[in-house]
């Protein structure tokens, strides 16, 4: 399929089923992030209806759509311009009938979709806090690096509204954010059930946080051993090839 | 030093400093998480009055006496013949100038203490919810292990009410209770300033927790990397060899 290129974008093959990837790099462009959320969601049912807040560029919702046999996946992005790379994202995959992508402010979920509509959340919310880090950068990748339209207290309110009961939520996180992370999935009632540290090499500690809610949900945690991404000559570890491998 | 021991008692060396705990055999006997906090937490200031809430034999304020020159370590126990234990152990380590236990629940902490006293709480509490696990045991090993007189939150409320502002609070507890800790913890203003968590092996996911908290801090969190205890061979790792040394 052809398709027309803006001056900053580039496509990228996400080297699983065909499916492919344009960028403006210029943005903010997909990272392991969402190879490893997409994995540890993969188990989602056949036919989920799936919403995921803070679309960027649409990668989550092409890999769920080529990891999994979900139905429909809607994806929420405030910024215009990231909305339309999504859009294009999405006719240049031939996903058009499973992916749909609206412009928005996630807080304003409730006022868009009614209660209990969700079976499934998945979310790469901004990592940084808004007065945290370097803000010298574009404002599309600031708007989504930092949380300035949202945070993660909107994230999981707005996932309580619209999940049905016992609704799984999934999302990646800096693993430094887990005080917020575990504090608000708490108050809003996704209760964490399974918790996954992702840390860089063996003698490292944990950079990255996966973390599976369920809506209403008792309290029983699960943690698994950390996935590990690089060996001791840097290369990949074996189940880090496991997950691109699909 | 000559001392009677009971019929269950033993007396078992503590391979520092000269220190020795006598244990109640079918009791709560100390394990590597208390030389594991101890050794988290050896850094308090010196001359500081710490608290430990459930003191159980008194192993973390023997450990902390030899680790550190705080001034006074007042313990508290809630179960008669427990407490008893932890004064024979006190008398026995010589340690009675500087450590001091008194046999009350944790819940009436600020009928005994003013608020703001301590410069520094530790605590083992009860790892298991009163509902669950094994209850097949000794009564005062159930008390020990399970939250039946007090729980997380009365810990965290306990500590916020009788810490002094940014004082030091030190805990080791399950990891699958990491929901709970760090949710209470940042209820009740006592916030998580470092994490561990401890692997029984690198191949193994994280069983045990260590955390820093500072009362009324800013919410900045450091994530350290985990905390191997066993190499492959079965053997100690480098890293724990060094705790156990002192």
């Amino acid at each position: 399929m052809k398709i027309k290129l803006e001056k900053e974008e580039r496509i990228d093959d996400l080297q699983y089923k065909g499916l492919k990837i344009i960028q403006n790099t210029k943005g903010f462009c997909y990272g392991i992030d969402s190879v490893l959320l997409t994995d540890f969601a993969k188990k989602i049912k056949p036919n989920s209806e799936v919403l995921d807040l803070g679309t960027g560029n649409g990668i989550l919702g092409i890999l769920l759509c080529g990891k999994t046999k979900l139905k429909k996946i809607i994806g929420i992005e405030i910024q215009q311009e990231v909305y339309n790379l999504a859009q294009k994202n999405i006719k240049y995959n031939q996903l058009e009938e499973r992916f749909k992508v609206i412009c928005e402010n996630i807080k304003n979920i409730s006022k868009i979709y009614k209660k209990n509509t969700f079976d499934v959340i998945v979310t790469n919310p901004p990592y940084m806090k808004a007065g945290r880090g370097l803000k010298n950068e574009e404002r599309t990748k600031l708007i989504a690096r930092h949380e300035i339209e949202c945070d993660l207290e909107d994230v999981l309110k707005a996932s309580y509204e619209v999940l049905k009961e016992k609704g799984e939520f999934y999302m990646v996180h800096r693993a430094n954010r887990i005080v917020d992370i575990l504090y608000f999935m708490r108050l809003y009632k996704i209760e964490p059930k399974i918790i996954q540290f992702v840390q860089p090499s063996y003698d490292k500690e944990p950079k990255l946080v996966l973390v599976k809610g369920i809506k209403n949900a008792g309290e029983f945690l699960k943690i698994q051993k950390n996935l590990v991404i690089y060996k001791e000559d840097g290369t990949y570890t074996e189940e880090l090839l496991k997950i691109y491998n699909g």
